[in-house]
């Protein structure tokens, strides 16, 4: 199997689309990886950008992009609606396929430790690459922003896990981590009854007693007249989406509801996917290299 | 979506690995194309190979493949179990992803009057890239074999359509065409009475009002005192594995079977699995490219 990582940094531009493409370059310009998305949203001030390839080659990736952020961005200038604390603001390393979560979180020390040796700035490792339980959430590392960084690292329990007890002037820190893959997956339900959505909403809920790993919602689907239940799967590949599908089929069976439809936002990794197929089909040993397009292309 | 063609070509030797591996040479050094297998049967006499790539790379390399066999094959002192006609015996290129069955048929034309005019070996093309509805069948094509290819050749009604009415001294000739992708797909059910099995399988093949496109056996799995129903989906995008898997489910309740597995034997393109998990998750509008690993090859 392929070794495919995915990597989503934020950047702390979405107004200067020459800024935006200078940091974008490394990535385009780097062997084993491929831009697959970005998007700026002018108010935050931010960028979203997601590419994927070879482990190593996502790590070279981040650095170069790291490091064109760090001489565009200057922080002590920045404004914009979503909380930031550098340039480069968050660079997550996501396992698609054949990598592990501690593979992840070993890209991300090993790029942690050169963002502070070449370009002196700090990195604090976040969610499954966190060094202590309290640098987990990624609110709590953040907290405070770029304007009172200086003063919250000079607390010795927030010392950057690389670098010294100080951001860098002008580019702050970065937060590098390992999280799950997220498919955001929508089902829509043959009703126009908000409440019934919010009902079966409250039984898939991992806080009520669902599935683990699941955030939903409903909502409204006005052009439709139908009722969506919106959610993000934080861990496809033990939380499959036949599981969510089928689930909200009995909850709705309840009310005399039934699922008209379903859809991917965005990417999904081919192994979630096959997680869905392999048990309706009841599938004894299938692999994922079967499929002639992963025997071809899967290293 | 990637271009992607399959090749399964036939060579007439299946006991000297060395001529087998120099056969499969072209192939390895052919860029943009990938071996996935071979397999030699010293009682036939015969080698069934597998590569798959590039519309252009797939070419090349049945090319190269042809020019090693019609120089290292010599059918005057051919034998074996199989019936054959050229030192290359046959070559299907087949679409998997991103092209028609009419791009396939193409291919094996531009392949046939490469191997006229380069190493002089007569070509009919056949299946889906037949010029005459009585070439379609590959055995019309190759009765008479070899020894009888000269006598045959001479009527009119059997001139190749590449080439003279002769065969090639000791390399005979070649059948070129296109065909649909076989999945080999078996379902085994819960029970040891394999007369169930053989109504399951009146019900469901094309000649008795089932599926068309299945071709199906049932069979006695002896190990686990199950009954399987073995097929091959000659047709596998237009009646997807969903449609068997369900059908053969509902057929068996008629008595009290059920289904316990699936197997996929072999390789299966992606769009066949795409089409039965769209099915089961009523997917709205879902693309191939959604898929990670499709973003990343599949440009």
């Amino acid at each position: 199997m392929a070794k495919i990582v995915e990597c989503v940094p934020n950047i702390s531009e979405g107004r200067n689309s020459d800024i935006v493409e200078a940091c974008l370059e490394p990535i385009r310009q780097t062997e084993g990886v491929k831009l697959l998305d970005y998007s700026s949203d002018a108010d935050h001030n931010r960028t979203v950008i997601t590419y994927a390839g070879t482990p190593e080659g996502c790590v070279d990736a981040a650095f170069g992009l790291a490091q064109k952020a760090s001489e565009l961005i200057d922080l002590t200038k920045h404004e914009g609606g979503h909380p930031r604390m550098g340039a480069v603001d968050v660079i997550p390393f996501v396992p698609v396929s054949g990598v592990k979560m501690d593979d992840c979180a070993e890209l991300a020390r090993t790029l942690g430790a050169r963002m502070w040796e070449e370009l002196k700035v700090p990195v604090f490792l976040y969610e499954q690459a966190a060094s202590k339980p309290t640098r987990r959430n990624l609110a709590n590392v953040r907290k405070g922003e770029f304007e009172g960084m200086a003063e919250k690292m000079k607390d010795a329990k927030w010392a950057p896990d690389f670098g010294e007890n100080a951001p860098h002037p002008t580019a702050g820190v970065t937060a590098v981590g390992a999280r799950t893959f997220l498919v955001a997956y929508n089902i829509n339900l043959n009703t126009d009854n908000l409440k019934v959505g919010k009902k079966i909403v409250k039984c898939i809920r991992e806080a009520k007693g669902g599935l683990v790993s699941i955030k939903a919602m409903a909502l409204m689907l006005e052009d439709r007249n139908q009722v969506q239940i919106s959610m993000n799967l934080t861990s496809p590949f033990d939380t499959p989406m036949y599981r969510v599908f089928e689930l909200v089929r009995l909850e709705a069976a309840r009310y005399a509801v039934d699922i008209v439809g379903s859809e991917v936002v965005g990417l999904v990794p081919l192994e979630a996917l096959v997680k869905s197929i392999d048990y309706y089909l009841r599938f004894e040993g299938f692999k994922s290299n079967q499929i002639i397009e992963m025997a071809l292309f899967g290293d």
